[in-house]
């Protein structure tokens, strides 16, 4: 396993190497991320994985020093998963003195997580576009819990012709439902047990879409409602088309629900497609 | 020589090419572009030629609908250079319903052109990032007469981490000093003349240097009286650092005068290194 701090050695290495996968970490690495790796072995004959915590997706306000960092033991899991090369550059690396070039995608960013994040998804494109440019992967694999910034980064790379073919990947969940997070170990035990209402309010939209509901306001009230009890803030509840990420007063087959909670100053998302 | 309309069409060429000298205009050649394509044929193994009038770097006020065009005539010139493939698409290739990225560098394309040209430059970064992903070539070779052009897609190839080498080209004149420009074809016989002040004025710089001359102030006064004797009317007149457009009071060797200019209605710019 090559490990690379700098884009000239990764580069060095990539140069011989044909049809890669690529999986864009800030490290921290749970099941949710291993899963994406174990795709990318299945699909692609190289993978290369980046552990990168991307300052400029931070806003002043957030938890850009507090986010957990552990590249030992992120180091040893991608070891023990046969990954090629590793890609973990520093600020200097990626953002050199003098940087000032910004990719910005128009409208998907300033709803839902861009609302309350206004300049989160421009830091977001200019990664990944950096980092398709270093890495010129064949495939990219990225989790659909973070759902928006799936869409976002599609959009992106149609617009601007990349090659790669952006593949999103199923939710990996703990065994009582919450989704896989690196901000997962913020929670306090009984804010854990709180967090599980993200997962209940998705689950209970598919039971009422299953009743015949089709009425988004009417799920979304009742979905609030478990939010609510269990002592969480909400940031957003949407219900969405998959594609244009625009709102549906009416569901269907396909769409999307969406959310973000903060639990005691940890914000946490989750989705799901209606089916 | 290969012509290519679509995307998919030039990448199907391309896939076999190492090596690529990549040459983007806007059509209606004259014999700046030419002299781009000579030096690619030289450093490059194969030489592609895109023909694309951009409406994305024209503000609505801006001459879009009138830009100079002659399709046949650019593709028989090309064609007796050697080219290997010429790619010309259309809007809704390069623009299709629903596009929405676009890549902003900040400072240094909203001072000088991009005054009075506020949204130019993320036209011109957003339509050579696709082309570059599209073409991938190893070098992308521009005039200097659009100089502050030639800066901002340093800049942007160098923060996005592209491959592609970007080699700025000498401006090529008229016998008289005239830069060559597709626009040039606008100006009356008259205004013909009156467009070499553009010329005059940047010898001027340089001869007033080569007396001692170094407050930039004094010599743009001096080229400020130059273009207004002949009834030009001043766009910006700047002394800058090459490299970061930085205005600069006291002029070095190496530093650039650039200005632009309106004749009648059609906007002429040039520039010079100061020797």
């Amino acid at each position: 396993m090559e490990l690379c701090k700098t884009i000239s050695e990764i580069r060095q290495w990539l140069q011989d190497w044909d049809n890669i996968g690529f999986v864009p970490t800030m490290g921290y690495l749970h099941a949710g991320h291993l899963s994406l790796v174990k795709t990318a072995r299945k699909e692609t004959e190289h993978v290369v994985v980046s552990i990168y915590v991307n300052p400029s997706q931070f806003a002043p306000n957030e938890d850009l020093a507090s986010y957990p960092r552990d590249l030992t033991r992120d180091l040893k899991l991608l070891q023990e998963l046969n990954v090629d090369a590793i890609f973990f550059p520093d600020d200097r690396e990626m953002y050199p003195r003098g940087f000032k070039t910004w990719i910005k995608v128009d409208k998907i960013t300033q709803i839902l997580c861009g609302k309350s994040r206004p300049t989160h998804f421009q830091g977001v494109t200019t990664i990944v576009s950096k980092l398709l440019n270093i890495i010129e992967p064949e495939k990219m694999f990225m989790g659909e819990k973070d759902f928006q910034q799936l869409v976002v980064l599609k959009q992106m790379a149609q617009d601007l012709n990349f090659k790669t073919e952006i593949v999103g990947c199923p939710i990996i969940r703990e065994k009582d439902g919450l989704a896989m997070s690196s901000r997962n170990k913020f929670l306090s035990s009984q804010n854990r047990k709180n967090a599980l209402c993200l997962y209940h309010s998705l689950q209970k939209a598919q039971e009422m879409f299953d009743e015949g509901i089709r009425d988004s306001h009417k799920i979304i009230r009742t979905m609030t409602k478990i939010i609510e009890r269990s002592n969480c803030k909400i940031d957003y509840i949407e219900a969405v088309n998959p594609f244009t990420l625009e709102h549906q007063d009416h569901l269907q087959k396909g769409d999307r629900v969406l959310l973000a909670v903060f639990i005691d100053g940890t914000r946490l998302i989750d989705n799901r497609e209606i089916r």
